[in-house]
């Protein structure tokens, strides 16, 4: 990597300050507060002037931030890869374009994830056997070591992307729950081998030969009680699963606030509701996380992120970098090509 | 319906005395309630000797009871199709065998809910254009008036069986809760036409021409949101929302006890974390529903299930007789046929 533009820090992170609902100005403050707390070199790309103006409201003196140009966003709703293509100088592609460059380590962005995603992999490349990239994370906070994936990535999985799935979850544990050897389920109807849709009947096989430590179906039930380390399942149900997720925990902590109105200080009430929901809501509990499996780290975090998601998004980035989970995520998955027989 | 051995009850359910985590015990006893709570017939199917033993424990006078005798049972995790058929004589086909007779308006089972399923099939018949029946229920105690479809009988659906899950929840929700034109959802990964799988792409167009009051796409939020009144998606994806619900009720439910232990009565916690476990926990809040396409009335209640469950299964059972949902569910399926053209 070129040190083209770069300080001494040890952790460079290119931030699309334009992606996200709150974008720039939450962008931006959790941009500087993860340059403080991180000890990191934040490189924020987009409008030049609606950054400036933002960097104004904050003390930067001492932290290592500096901005790049992008002329273009790209909204939610739009549609991302041919938006991309046709723009490109939107910020998602700046951002991810300073990584290929060697000007910063990872990037991280809360805007349009299928922009994220396509400029990832124009600028990154995808790793051996790889069509698209993943989506994943420990989604529920009531079951932190759980990690469930494809979250929306790949709709319509093939059994051999099952296995890819179950490969970067296993890493995406080790890397960064130091578990060992981390279980893996394959989401299905029912326990015993033999039960599903045919993409979960043909994916059965190919996990237990995988060299993985693959525990058989596991069901719905099985994600909140956290019975494996790493559950897999095609994007359709993960995204599914997620948003259901999100409005269950508006539900049940507004039941409770209701509920417990006469019971509990007003205060106190406030606190375990926003608790509560963000144990069972997933993209405020996680921040954000990686795209598993372009060749470089690219995090994307969830779209209502505020200041301290970003943190935690960039945070991640910078765990990513240090336990190498590009390099084993592409050992592994090199290790079982072949095995699948599609790649 | 020939009158042998009838009552002067208006309704008349035969009960699989054996089926369920509880039996003999807590059906029996629900089949009495209801006998007495719903003015109704209730005939016990079962082994003889033990259903006469719980019997025996109650006040039966004043009310229609009698006893069919039965062989066998067949157990959950039991291969259910091979069971029924090799070993007709168990207490589901003795039951389903009541209504094909004439002696009973309807059956009800907690048992293994593929034996009830095949007994149905077998002895009641399949309504025009379907290969299987479906089940499906207001399946969140917090969004009661969404019916999601289906949850878990039909895995690996079709696109032209969103059309009968739809016509399905339909007619359920005109039935049982006197909503005029319920509106429908395809269970999908976001709200745009052209999103999602092959199956859900090749549904929407058929949902559209179906002349129900289709919606378009709705997303995982929307059902604890409540923003359709029939929600269908494949057997795959409701099967897993149901048990992931039921895990996660645990989960918050656990969590709110430890979480308020020193700020509310234990008796007020146990109140409120019991009465949102039941909010979250489907098989709980539903006590059981009709299983739909068969041509009679056969209601499936969870495996778990006590008394009041099985009063709140057999009561619908009696719904179910009462509002006409077998021939306005047949006629419904008459009138698409042909629509979707793979029937």
């Amino acid at each position: 990597m070129s040190a083209k533009g770069s300080t001494n820090k040890g952790f460079r992170v290119s931030v699309d300050a334009m992606g996200g609902d709150f974008a720039p100005e939450e962008i931006v403050k959790g941009a500087i507060d993860a340059a403080r707390e991180l000890d990191a070199e934040v490189i924020l790309v987009g409008i030049e002037a609606d950054i400036e103006k933002e960097l104004k409201k904050h003390d930067i003196s001492g932290i290592a931030v500096r901005i790049v140009g992008a002329k273009e966003v790209i909204r939610d709703g739009q549609e991302a890869a041919f938006e991309v293509f046709r723009r490109p100088d939107n910020s998602a592609s700046v951002a991810a374009r300073l990584v290929k460059d060697g000007e910063a380590d990872a990037v991280v962005s809360a805007g349009n994830t299928g922009a994220v995603m396509v400029s990832a992999m124009q600028h990154l490349g995808m790793m051996p056997g790889l069509d698209r990239p993943m989506v994943g994370g420990a989604f529920l906070g009531l079951s932190p070591q759980t990690v469930v994936l494809d979250l929306g990535a790949v709709v319509g999985a093939q059994p051999y992307h099952m296995v890819n799935f179950a490969v970067a979850g296993t890493v995406y544990v080790r890397s960064f729950m130091g578990i060992d050897n981390p279980t893996v389920g394959l989401l299905n109807v029912g326990a015993e081998e033999g039960k599903g849709n045919e993409t979960a009947k043909e994916a059965y096989p190919l996990l237990q030969k995988s060299g993985l430590n693959f525990i058989g179906n596991v069901e719905g039930v099985d994600i909140p009680l956290g019975r494996a380390n790493v559950i897999v399942c095609d994007g359709f149900v993960g995204n599914i699963l997620v948003k259901f997720c999100e409005g269950l925990g508006k539900r049940v902590s507004g039941w409770l606030r209701d509920e417990l109105n006469a019971d509990v200080s007003q205060k106190r009430l406030e606190d375990v509701s926003e608790r509560l929901y963000n144990l069972m809501s997933p993209g405020v509990a996680l921040g954000g996380g990686p795209m598993w499996g372009v060749n470089g780290v690219a995090c994307v975090a969830h779209g209502s992120s505020k200041a301290p998601q970003i943190v935690g998004t960039i945070r991640q980035a910078k765990q990513a970098i240090e336990s190498g989970f590009v390099g084993r995520l592409r050992g592994e998955l090199e290790r079982i090509q072949g095995l699948t027989g599609e790649q």
